[in-house]
């Protein structure tokens, strides 16, 4: 692994993310992904941060809510379709994603939570503000379209601590 | 002014905005312009979002308080480094900024709320979702260095309507 400016490749990271990238979470014993396709990254208190959002009704919440950490692996050039559609139509609650697609995790630098491999970049997080949408302040477009089970999301801000590249991987 | 996508300039935006950018806000026949140097730019509810901060004691936020639309201007290369000084350490309470800092604007092609001239890069952007910053669900460490007087942030979500540069600038 080779490290990297958190944000030397935003251009790709943006692009990417609509398509889906990998949200893990760690609590306890407990080990559980996701696939996300929002997300921002920038800078908020002196810190580079990246801002992910669960809905209260994923597994991955569960564990999030419970956790100080996560990370971020992204596969780079439509590498593993298959297991980001599988992580985002599947829920841990009922399966074990890493089994059922047979991913291999590696060990988090910075964070106990680890990351992806057969992605390319990752991102390694502390969480240091977290809070549930309040639907109040949300254009009603927006509630309408994404929200009708009213599953809102929360937002959890985190510290990037480390974001390296896998120069093994395309 | 040339049109772009919003993440084509994202790695030197990052690297910029701690130094400085203009964030402008336009309610009703007020105008203000105010220094930021924290914000996150993304992807959420399926469109570009550039997120950013602003404290309730500011005069900018009795302004965003009533106003739909903000735009973001960027200079480039270390231009203005004055001018954001001064729009940084000075309320639109108490001066009129453009006056003082000679400053000139241009008339925003999505929203009602100009840019600033002279900078490079341009974010016009229209408010989904705002939200109060929340300290119970802040770490201590960054309650404590940044929030002495208790004066949060509010968290302001704009879909990013234009991305636009301006090509006669350096």
């Amino acid at each position: 692994m080779e490290k990297v400016q958190y944000n030397e490749y935003l251009q790709e990271v943006t692009d990417i993310l609509p398509g889906g990238v990998f949200l893990t979470v760690k609590s306890g014993e407990e080990l559980n992904t996701m696939t996300i396709g929002w997300g921002t990254i920038g800078f908020i208190w002196g810190k580079p941060i990246f801002m992910v959002a669960v809905r209260d009704s994923r597994h991955t919440y569960e564990l999030i809510e419970n956790s100080e950490e996560f990370t971020v692996s992204i596969p780079f050039n439509g590498a593993m379709k298959e297991e980001l559609k599988y992580c985002g139509s599947h829920s841990g609650r009922d399966c074990n994603k890493f089994e059922d697609c047979d991913l291999t995790t590696v060990k988090g630098q910075m964070v106990s939570t680890p990351v992806i491999k057969g992605c390319k970049l990752f991102y390694e997080c502390r969480i240091k503000f977290r809070q549930v949408m309040d639907a109040k302040n949300l254009v009603e477009e927006i509630d309408l379209k994404w929200y009708p089970e009213k599953d809102y999301h929360t937002l959890y801000f985190g510290e990037i601590l480390s974001c390296y590249i896998d120069e093994e991987v395309d």
